[in-house]
């Protein structure tokens, strides 16, 4: 299994200012970097505590790459429906050669109805841009003299600068929260995945899980090297009891903040987003402890985050956890204690690598 | 007078890898943090070897924030009309909160054909989205819950995160070419303007200057503070002669490119660019020797830039030299020499402030 760590500050500027969340932030890229974590990722979104401070992952990679050596830097995710192809192929090319190769970058169709409003795009598109965007950037990577014409843009013969490090591309992961059509499409493709298994039940990531790995195998990608990444909150206390009482309270302030972002799915409705309008009741009914107890988020001891992870394992196979371990506007002292403890009390129990695809019945 | 850096790459992946490039780039602004030179300023360009390895200068300049501790970071310039203003502004304030304050936005029009196209905007709603976007950057940045209703955008009540740093807002520059209306307009915003003075004759930069400089003042600005930065491809040597000979070899790779990146002048016409159908043939026409014979190129030994640089005090008072320091694919120690020449023998004979505005009749 790999393990790394995700930055989605969950914010405002009553709670902690930009500067003091960016030197924070980066300290703690370079924390990872240092403890031999596999990655550092960050969030785009707008407007919100919910990832509001993070409006374009790339400049903050840009200067996590900077200040780190070994660690991967993956935007988690990255919208295409929000920038233009060209500019957002070029700016990755751009972190990718800063990196020196260490880039992965993850797509998302997003979902906040205010985020979709205030870029003038209408939510009725989001599948399509997405696709579009993702594969005009794929292109434009990987090939000269592009001509572009899709159903959002047309443009060409042009060839991007500069090249990416990477031969073709950049690792490309496609952000997926509940559409298993997304899964298959990414699997098709050859793509790695990015899952959130806090808010589905657990059969449910497995059926999308096996769902990608179906799609991959039959369009004969290696089923050895899709890479799935799975979001899950985090906060580790020598004392377990201790590291449930504030990863409780960390955990509640997520959920209100989440709440905020959501609302307008109370008067939003898009075919491209079946079920979407119960995410307001889904998020406000979330409870800390069934959470916990459905492995869901990991809080505890390290002795008990190194069982759920077993478990984890067990369930899904040799996936790359990403640990959030800001949000709830966890102070940084704790944030880069759960970093230290992780690091050193959990991923070692975890080095043996279990083939992707050994799911349990 | 202050001295900064620009770094304006004139390269393809047949001259230098992007690993290579952004690996140079970052030593030099490194360095220039350490020689206590002003600022490091990078361009937003696209596909052309005239600036193509720059496609985000954000992305470049957050890598530079991570190395540097007190130099001043400019983007020279970003295109708003590229991108839409909630991305531009929330990557801007990002930055500037990575920066701690450090940095200045410098915004442009972009003049080649070939971008406007590949971003599917016409030329002729140039100075319109130009206009649209810095001032929607401006109010995101300073006002909350704005509501933006512009000719080519609608959005909003939206409150931009993070908040930027400095307060009310990052320092705002206008990039301006040939066109004396957008430096009255940016005096009367009180804005600073980033010029290049090697493309227009001496008493054209003095006029457009000069009109800048009295808008500044009927507009009750502040006319001390108004930042006027202009552009130099710079190459010093201690040895005059190979500085020259050096000089004019880098110089020659640059109008090449240059004149690759204009060709489409050739076949566009456009009312918001009146007179850019000859730029083509001002391109060709330009020769090294007129240009450093009329202080438009800084090239030379210590002693002789010097005395340009003295000049050109003469000329246009108390302003903000820009360095072009590696255009023409100049090899990576010759630009460090260049910068350590400049800062050691150069700056230190122009510590003392010249009042703003006395320029000589
Ligand atoms: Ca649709
Ligand atoms: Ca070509
Ligand atoms: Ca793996
Ligand atoms: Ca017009
Ligand atoms: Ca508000
Ligand atoms: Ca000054």
């Amino acid at each position: 299994m790999q393990f790394g760590i995700s930055i989605f500050p969950t914010i405002g500027p009553e709670d902690k200012s930009g500067r003091d969340h960016f030197r924070d932030a980066l300290e703690l890229a370079r924390l990872a970097d240092e403890l031999g974590l596999h990655h550092v990722k960050t969030v785009e979104h707008y407007f919100f505590r919910y990832g509001g401070y993070s409006p374009d992952p790339v400049t903050f990679l840009a200067a996590a790459a900077a200040r780190t050596r070994r660690i991967r830097l993956v935007t988690g995710a990255v919208i295409p429906a929000f920038t233009h192809p060209v500019k957002l192929a070029g700016q990755l090319a751009m972190l990718d050669n800063l990196c020196r190769g260490r880039l992965d970058v993850g797509f998302g169709r997003a979902f906040l109805p205010d985020e979709f409003a205030a870029f003038e795009i209408s939510m009725d598109d989001s599948h399509s841009r997405f696709r579009e965007g993702v594969e005009a950037c794929r292109r434009l990577w990987s090939e000269q003299d592009v001509v572009w014409e899709g159903g959002h843009h047309r443009f060409g013969p042009v060839t991007l600068l500069p090249r990416p490090f990477q031969d073709p591309h950049p690792g490309i992961l496609i952000a997926t929260s509940i559409t298993p059509e997304s899964c298959a499409a990414a699997g098709r493709a050859g793509y790695g995945l990015m899952m959130v298994p806090s808010i589905n039940k657990r059969e449910k990531t497995q059926e999308m899980l096996a769902l990608y790995r179906r799609a991959r195998a039959e369009a004969g990608h290696d089923p050895e090297t899709g890479e799935v990444h799975m979001s899950y909150n985090c906060y580790l206390a020598e004392d377990g009891a201790e590291a449930r009482r504030k990863g409780r309270a960390y955990s509640e302030v997520t959920n209100r903040v989440m709440t905020d972002a959501v609302a307008a799915w109370g008067r939003t409705g898009s075919a491209d987003y079946p079920g979407y309008e119960r995410v307001l009741e889904k998020v406000r009914g979330s409870d800390f402890d069934r959470s916990l107890g459905e492995n869901k988020v990991l809080v505890g001891s390290p002795d008990e985050v190194v069982e759920k992870v077993r478990v984890i394992r067990e369930w899904f196979g040799d996936v790359t956890l990403s640990l959030q371990v800001i949000s709830g506007n966890v102070p940084h002292e704790e944030s880069a204690r759960t970093v230290r403890l992780f690091a050193e009390h959990v991923m070692p129990r975890f080095t043996e690598s279990v083939p992707a695809g050994t799911l349990s019945a």
